[in-house]
């Protein structure tokens, strides 16, 4: 059978099965006009998506809810949240962004000033360059040091929460420190706080991650039942994506620059860059002929298959080319690295023009 | 030797000798119109009180903050705090007054609303009935879950302090939930943000304390240390007042109704009230007349220590007689009841008078 989709880096059915995830490939079907990271099998699992999808369908309110940690440069991998908050912004979902300068500070060491700063001028730049209105009245991007909803509901919600839960999900242990212990009950409220009654809530919410983050939001729906007569929350839907594999074939990472195309990279930057990529070609061009490449295992085509290749079809043209050895590494390379070259061109355009309203975004009251 | 002050309900020498805290004794002499705590010897010890003396002598800005948990009525023995408030007040310093409103939420179970009428309807009022200017541009009234600066401050200072420490200090352990675990940093944020830069800080500052609340003195001034080239905190003194006796002869406390006098008692309960105190009387009138009664362990005689009797001179002359056996306990009784009438009858006039202001307080912004 052929899977277009497949990926090696992480064992995706695994989590299916120990940790109760369920396929996406259920839904798919039931989804209108699906995001391509959906159909592409990207979006591999979820949670309770069956209220997301009744609302979309009924065209009820929910919430997204999607944070960004301030804590570097946004590579192409951390534009496949972006393509999801833009699908579920033209649904009409409202949007939640909040920008974690707490967990910053006491995970990195960044102090909330830089974290604005770096928020403001690397990834709200970025995620309006990418197609998102921040300027949406459907859409709150917030630092958490500065939402004192967020902030007083995560106190209240630490009240039915013990260290030694803490301790069990996150490995913490006495020389743990306090930021470090009580953060995730901030984030637990900034996932929660949408369904208080003041932002209109309860509803039906998501919350777009990958399964790394899968503990956090089983923490964060236990918390929600514990709460239920209290705030009447609806468990938190979420979904789980893969991760797109590094350039070098481990993980993509802004700490590991050659790994990663980096939205702000040049052009002729990233061009090299794909073209010194890993691929699943063969040794030699006679093997690759005989026996076919390995797109599975190439990062040259996972810039395709997330972020570069809109149509399924010419994908899946690409994809059996490739399987068939009718097409060559390098002749794919110099395709994919014009096409991220093109993108990057006129991404860098957009990302200037992004700036002025990128200064705004802040300065805008959370929306409850 | 003739010791007017005295009190054997708690052990202070012990508190002196075992916790470094210095006899507030010291000083007295160097502080210009001491309050009649202080010479009376109910504010017995002090923790680095000689920088609120030159802070007074040079008449530099100092701070005071000295926060009120809303769980219940105010009794007689909260007045003392109002008193040192007041005094404080006339001295020109810079007065916070925190409400606990999320120590009520992890401790009581209160819900922040509730914290916030009882601020206003009892303690708040009463401050005001009792003299404190709450309107004063250098007093500063807020709740705690309201104050974002001390919220941030608190989560940044967390993160220097260990699970470890806090189990050492206050006996947390695993099942322990985390707003219990978090809420002593928010009260050394309230008691270090005046220091801030954007609160005019560095500068001195006292937090009035029972000895009950040293250990958290001693986390506050540990933290102040550690993040001394960070926010060039000077570490907060402090001083320790005696707790007034109940009627009963054990604590005051609100929640045994016979013990205190509650600031909301009519004027005739409050009388019947100490005339059933506890005294120090002796079986018999003849025995009295004979060997004298025992002031040190009499509650009537507390409440003119700590309250009701401003001339020393009176005081001491009233402690001899007794001594002596020139007045017998019936007499004394319905002297001090008496003057406990006369107190709360003109009090719940006052009271009535603050109930509009005390309405306003927390409408103002914090002040930093």
């Amino acid at each position: 059978m052929i899977d277009p989709w497949g990926s090696t880096t992480l064992d995706y059915e695994k989590l299916i099965e120990q940790f109760g995830i369920k396929p996406f490939a259920d839904f798919i079907g039931e989804v209108e006009s699906p995001n391509h990271l959906m159909t592409r099998g990207i979006i591999f699992g979820h949670r309770d998506y069956g209220r997301i999808v009744k609302a979309l369908r009924e065209k009820n309110p929910f919430a997204v809810v999607s944070g960004m940690m301030p804590s570097g440069k946004m590579h192409i991998g951390h534009k496949m949240i972006v393509d999801q908050l833009i699908w579920y912004q033209k649904k009409g979902a409202d949007i939640y962004i909040p920008i974690a300068d707490m967990e910053s500070y006491s995970a990195r060491s960044i102090d909330f000033e830089t974290s604005k700063e770096l928020a403001i001028s690397e990834y709200i730049t970025n995620y309006i360059a990418l197609g998102l209105d921040l300027e949406n009245k459907n859409t709150s991007t917030y630092l958490q040091s500065e939402n004192k909803t967020v902030g007083n509901l995560a106190y209240k919600l630490a009240k039915k929460v013990t260290f030694n839960e803490m301790k069990a999900i996150y490995g913490f242990h006495g020389s743990t420190n306090i930021a470090h212990l009580y953060v995730p009950l901030i984030q637990v409220a900034d996932i929660l706080h949408p369904q208080l009654e003041g932002c209109g809530g309860p509803k039906p919410s998501v919350v777009p991650v990958g399964p790394d983050q899968d503990p956090h939001i089983r923490l964060t729906r236990d918390i929600a039942e514990r709460f239920k007569s209290q705030f009447k929350f609806i468990p938190p839907s979420s979904t789980y994506h893969r991760f797109i594999t590094g350039l070098t074939g481990d993980k993509m990472s802004s700490s590991k620059p050659n790994s990663a195309i980096f939205l702000s990279d040049s052009p002729e930057t990233a061009e090299k860059k794909v073209k010194s990529a890993k691929t699943g070609g063969k040794d030699s061009l006679d093997e690759q002929r005989k026996y076919g490449g390995i797109p599975e295992v190439c990062t040259v085509y996972e810039l395709l298959l997330y972020h570069l290749e809109p149509s399924g079809k010419k994908l899946t043209e690409l994809y059996e080319s490739c399987k068939n050895g009718n097409i060559m590494c390098g002749e794919c390379k110099k395709n994919v690295a014009e096409m991220m070259k093109d993108f990057l061109i006129h991404f860098s355009k957009k990302r200037e023009n992004s700036k002025k309203t990128a200064q705004k975004i802040l300065e805008r009251e959370p929306k409850c």
